[in-house]
């Protein structure tokens, strides 16, 4: 009898029909003679829905009120998960995250896990109920609601398996990790095996599929993670430590990113500490920042540009505003027509030459670049937009992936 | 500077501009000086929206589970009301009945509160915030969220008033208390000034604006409770110790609860075992009973009535089955074609006659009854449906309310 951590996404309890196709998914699970925790998100579009009410009532709601709000989102899934399991005969619980012991630190809506108090969860499953807990959510030191920003229930998931020392199966509506997009390449090859390096950078470079934090947990507690679809049974991916049994190609996947904005700021005196005053604010805002380039500097001054999610649009704005004040001779641009295009492969720490090939590829289809930035396993390149699909078909074929 | 609980029901914050009202209206009070704890229910039909999902899962959901589902409408309305003030820039925090201290015991759905943890409230109230309360919910023994059942709100904004030793304020959809149900007799006169005692006895015959455990609290800690629109500015009612300057009236009031139906049991077989056998069964299923009546026995046996209220009736059905396995003799009716009519006022105490005069108008006026009881201060009849409105007339004009 082993333990199994199993978490289904939005789309996959998106009504009632589906939660009681995810029930009866479990219940074959625990027939097979395995104790099933599982983590649910909140139902399709609730957390929309939420976020759209939060927005008639403050156009920049309070952080931890919206926690509050969104937390009830995985609260109503694992109720309503919790009855259908007993509606089958099945003897079963529904845990929030504060009640499964999800201990949290941070700023709201971006939590992390700090720790997780297993004892309740572990009681239960001794006394045989499968276990549902709330996705995303946990408590911060002050017994307030938390969330813990995007991909937050596969951290969830993951970390309940961190430390139950079990596998944890990400059932979403993709049947695995693709080297690219299978939207954006057709063509494109399911990987059956990637190593947490890969995933990570995969993950961090926008894959979407995961998010980077989950597998982080995954690699430190050395915790299989397997990919697959809620809908049917067809072999996902698993993600693991790397082995010899992993194709050692140079590169693994490409993954493409247009939720993006790239900013530039001219005219900086050339001084480190004006450099650090940017960066320092970006992080008091909690700008999440990438791909961060300088240049030369040229008559005491230095342009830098740097890009960043999206969804932190406002937050750089009211820092320009900031800037713009103690800096008077700065001028910042914002440019959202950029996209991000990264390849990523372990093998490129032992195989040189990608970088030469792949700007071949971009010269010879005459792709412009932004920004180029390294990693030991990766290479991104900022594009504009308009090229991305160009681009990404182009490299997929020059790269054979 | 005094403190304050307020509570609105669902129709005050139905919608997010409804909510807007609401902290504009608490504002106003906030700026008058006071500090003000505000509790609120869940928005409009945000419960019925969450127990119909709850059907389509299960025909006879799960009830802790329902507790975990049905939290969640109170959770979402205080923390869009709490945006709403710190989007009118007033400091404020939200708490779940867990966060706010509301320890409860009993069986799910119909929890009662033991004991709140007022700590958490007082300190942020020190600390200038406005706190915005989940009605209908608490925590209990086992840390799982219940809520209150029926009315839980009221008990909710009482019970925190009442150790916090202040006034509550119950904003709604009716305009005060009448003596007469104003839908029912457009002439009924609104009461000022009612008793606890007085208000128990309409609210448990079924009054309405009121649970009679949230004034039961009010009573046991002397919390003068003011129930009043939530639209506008107009006269309320007050609830309050009975003091002199209430009117010495012997009939403050008529309710009526179609609510109800009434269950009979032919032939039981005069035993007391036997009839205490039945209620054991009832009280078994948590179903409320009221109006008991019993027949003289007639060669050993006897008949058994009594009202419940409309929504046990599936438990009494499961009653009726256990009954009937366990006594095949006897016979069960069910008639939900009933109404309770009653009148209650304190004078009853001393002066006497009230019986009599209903018994007049009833007969002159053709009105069957087919069960009657009393108490200290109200007499209730059940009669049939059909005669309800009819009954209703003319004791409100008979005995001038």
């Amino acid at each position: 009898m082993a333990i199994v951590v199993q978490k289904y996404g939005g789309t996959s309890v998106g009504t009632t029909d589906r939660i009681k196709a995810v029930a009866e998914r479990v219940i074959k699970r625990k027939k097979a003679g395995d104790e099933v925790v599982v983590v649910v998100s909140a139902m399709g579009k609730a957390t929309d829905h939420l976020i759209n009410m939060a927005k008639e009532i403050s156009p920049n709601p309070n952080k931890r009120e919206l926690d509050m709000l969104l937390a009830t989102g995985e609260q109503v899934s694992i109720a309503l998960l919790s009855m259908a399991f007993q509606q089958y005969g099945f003897d079963s619980i529904s845990l929030t995250g504060l009640q499964a012991g999800i201990k949290t630190t941070g700023v709201h809506t971006k939590n992390t896990i700090t720790d997780i108090d297993i004892d309740t969860v572990k009681s239960y499953l001794d006394a045989g109920k499968i276990v549902v807990v709330a996705g995303f959510q946990g408590v911060n030191e002050n017994g307030d609601i938390t969330t813990l920003g995007r991909g937050g229930s596969d951290t969830t998931a993951v970390a309940l398996a961190a430390k139950l020392n079990c596998i944890c199966e990400i059932y979403t509506d993709v049947d695995g990790i693709y080297s690219v997009d299978p939207r954006v390449y057709p063509l494109a090859k399911k990987i059956e095996n990637i190593s947490y390096e890969e995933m990570m950078e995969m993950a961090s470079l926008g894959a979407g599929v995961m998010e980077t934090r989950a597998v982080e947990i995954g690699c430190k507690y050395n915790i299989p993670i397997y990919v697959a679809l809620s809908s049917e049974e067809k072999r996902g991916t698993y993600i693991k430590e790397y082995d010899e049994t992993m194709e050692e190609k140079a590169i693994t996947g490409l993954t493409i990113n247009d939720d993006i904005l790239m900013v530039t700021i001219n005219n900086v005196l050339h001084k480190s500490k004006n450099v650090s005053i940017i960066f320092n604010k970006l992080a008091n805002h909690h700008i999440n920042i990438d791909m961060i380039s300088q240049t030369a500097p040229l008559h005491d001054y230095v342009n830098v540009s740097f890009t960043a999610n999206l969804e932190d649009e406002q937050a750089i704005d009211e820092v320009t505003r900031e800037l713009t004040d103690e800096m008077p001779g700065i001028e910042i641009c914002k440019d959202s027509n950029v996209a991000k295009v990264s390849v990523v492969g372990i093998g490129m720490k032992k195989q040189s030459g990608v970088a030469g090939t792949v700007f071949n590829i971009f010269s010879d289809n005459e792709i412009e670049f932004k920004q180029v930035t390294t990693s030991e396993i990766s290479i991104s390149y900022t594009i504009d937009s308009r090229d991305t699909n160009k681009a990404a078909l182009v490299l997929a074929k020059g790269l054979n992936l």
